[in-house]
C-alpha cells in the first residue's frame, strides 16, 4: 500500500507503532518494522547508553527502518537526543512540545523528524523547522493528549501543511485506517492496538484489561495540571479524579500521586494502583495477534473499504 | 446520493441539520428540507402551542419531510412530545437521555424516532425500544456532549445495532461526510455548519464568531455538573471554567451562572456574556451560504472523494 508516508520512510505499509512509554521496546518495534510498518522505540525511561543498546538490539532483529520516540519533557532528553543523531536512527518522533532545539542536530545527521502535534499552529511551526511529516493525534488517543479530535484535527492539519500527515488516536482497524486516509492522512499511527501484539512485553493482565475494555471504559485526568492523560478507568484513575477535584490537594501533591503509576501498571502488572494508559480504541481491540497479522489485517480491510467505496450503498 | 438514511426518511441527501436550541427554527429547517436534506426544528424554548405553530410554519414553507428535536431534560417535554405525535411529524430526534417513555406514543403515530446516543449501551437500548435510526454524536460537537469521539463512536455503534447510523460531531464538509460514511455511518448530521446558512436566524455577530474561529477556539465547561457543554472560548466560558474550579461556588450557583447564557448569545447577540455554542468544526466553516449550497457542496465533495478512493495516492 503505497502512500506518501510509506515512500517517505521506505516502508511497505503506512502504519507506525506509537512510542508508548515503558511499552515500546526494541522487540515490539522490530516486529512492527519487520512486518512492513514502522516500529518505534520509546526512550522514556532509558539513559543515553540504554537507548543506544535498545537501538542496536532493534538493528539485530531487523534490517528495516524504525524510529525512536522522545518525550520532550523527559529529564534525559538532552542526552537521548544526541544518541538518536549519533546512531543515525532513520526516524525520530517527538511528543509533548516543540523539538526546535534538536532539529539542526537531527537534520544534519539525516534523521527524519516527525513531531506529534495537537493543533494547526504547532503543525505549522514544526514544518517550518524542518519536520518531514507530522503526527496529528486526536484526544481519543491514550496517554498524554490534546483537545482536538482525530476527526477535526487531521483534515485541518492536512490543509495547513505540505508534508505528509499521519493520523493517530482512535485507530485500531482497517475501517479507522480507511477513514483516516479519506480525512487527509497519508498514514496512521496505532498505539493501543499494538498493546495486544504478541511481541508486546506488557504483562498479560494489562493486555486482558485492553481486551475487556468497553467503549466508555477510558477517562481523562490531569486537566488541572495542564497535562490531560487518558487511561482505562480503575481505582487509580478514579482516585486521581477525586483528588483533582479536592482544593485541599496541591498540584505538587497531585503530580506526586501520578508519579510512577504507569510504571506500576506496565512493569509490575498492578492493575489497581497502576495507570493503564490506553486510548478509546481499546474497545475495538478484541484479540492478541502477531504484529504482522495486526498490520496485514488492517491494510487488507482498509484497502477493501476504499476499493468498494464508489459502489458501496452506505 | 442514496443511502439507508435517505431511504428511511425519503429525502434526497443523507444530511440532517442538528436541532440547535434557539437556532433551529422553522425557517432554517424548511430550507434544509427543501434543499433535499432533513431539516430539524428545535423545540427547546417553545411551549406546546408555539411548537405546533412552528411545525405548521415549516409545512407552509416545504412539502418535504422534516423533524423536531426534543431536549429530554426540558421541563415542557411532556407537552411538546404530545404535539409531535398529534402533528404526525415525520421524524423526532431526541437529546440528553432515554426517550423510552414517549416511544409508544410516537411509534403509534407513525413518527420515526431517532435518538442522539453517546455510547454503545444507549444505542442498544433505544433500538430495543423501537428507534428507526440513531445519531452517534462525538464529543467534538457543540452544545451538550458525551465522552467518545466521532471517530471511535461511529464504527462501534454501527457494529452494535442494525438500524442506520447517522454520524454527528465535527462534520462540516464533504471530506468529513466521506470519512463518516467509511466509518460506518449512513448519513451525517451537521449543526455548526448550518449556523452559517443564509436561512439561519442567529445574529450576524454570532456567525462572524464562527467564521473567525480557529481550531483551538472551542472549550468544554460543565463537567463538574455532569453536563459538559462545548462552545467558543469567550469571557463567559473562561469565567465559567474559573468558577467551576472554585470549591466555594456551589453547583446550584454554577447552574445559575449558566442559565440563559445561550439565549443571550443567540437572541441578544451578546458575544461577551453569552454562550456561543459551537463544535470543533467551527474552524472548518469559512463562508455563509444558502442551505442548499452547503448541502450540494458537501455531497459533491464527498462523492468525489469516495469515487476517487480506489486510485487515490494518499
Amino acid at each position: 500500500m503505497n502512500t506518501r508516508v510509506s515512500e517517505l520512510f521506505g516502508i511497505q505499509y503506512p502504519i507506525l507503532q506509537g512510542g508508548m512509554a515503558y511499552v515500546s521496546t526494541a522487540k515490539l518495534a522490530a516486529a512492527v518494522s519487520q512486518a512492513g510498518g514502522l516500529g518505534v522505540i520509546s526512550a522514556m525511561e532509558l539513559s543515553a547508553e540504554e537507548l543506544r543498546e535498545e537501538i542496536r538490539k532493534a538493528r539485530g532483529l531487523t534490517s528495516k527502518p524504525f524510529g525512536v520516540n522522545l518525550f520532550l519533557r523527559n529529564a534525559k532528553v538532552e542526552q537521548t537526543a544526541q544518541v538518536v543523531a549519533q546512531e543515525k536512527v532513520p526516524v525520530v518522533t517527538t511528543s509533548a512540545g516543540m523539538p526546535s532545539r534538536f532539529m539542526p542536530l537531527w537534520l544534519s545527521a539525516g534523521v527524519k523528524v516527525v513531531p506529534v502535534v495537537p493543533n494547526v499552529a504547532m503543525a505549522r511551526r514544526v514544518v517550518k523547522d524542518g519536520a518531514a511529516a507530522v503526527i496529528a493525534e486526536g484526544c481519543e488517543a491514550g496517554g498524554h493528549i490534546g483537545e482536538l479530535t482525530t476527526f477535526t484535527l487531521v483534515p485541518q492539519i492536512r490543509e495547513a501543511v505540505g508534508v505528509p500527515v499521519i493520523a493517530a488516536g482512535g485507530i485500531a482497524n482497517g475501517r479507522g485506517m480507511a477513514a483516516a486516509l479519506l480525512l487527509g492522512a497519508s498514514g496512521v499511527q496505532c498505539g493501543t492496538r499494538f498493546l495486544a501484539a504478541n511481541e508486546c512485553e506488557v504483562p498479560q493482565c494489562f493486555v486482558d484489561e485492553i481486551l475487556r475494555a468497553r467503549d466508555s471504559d477510558t477517562m481523562v485526568v490531569g486537566r488541572r495540571l495542564g497535562q490531560p492523560v487518558r487511561a482505562l478507568k480503575n481505582s487509580y484513575m478514579m482516585e486521581f479524579a477525586q483528588r483533582e477535584m479536592d482544593p485541599m490537594i496541591t498540584n505538587a501533591e497531585l503530580e506526586n500521586y501520578g508519579s510512577g503509576a504507569l510504571w506500576r501498571a506496565v512493569r509490575q502488572g498492578d492493575m489497581v494502583s497502576g495507570c493503564i494508559m490506553a486510548g478509546q480504541a481499546a474497545s475495538m481491540v478484541k484479540d492478541t495477534l502477531p504484529a504482522r497479522d495486526i498490520i496485514l489485517r488492517m491494510v487488507t480491510e482498509a484497502r477493501e473499504l476504499l476499493s468498494a467505496a464508489p459502489t458501496t450503498v452506505f
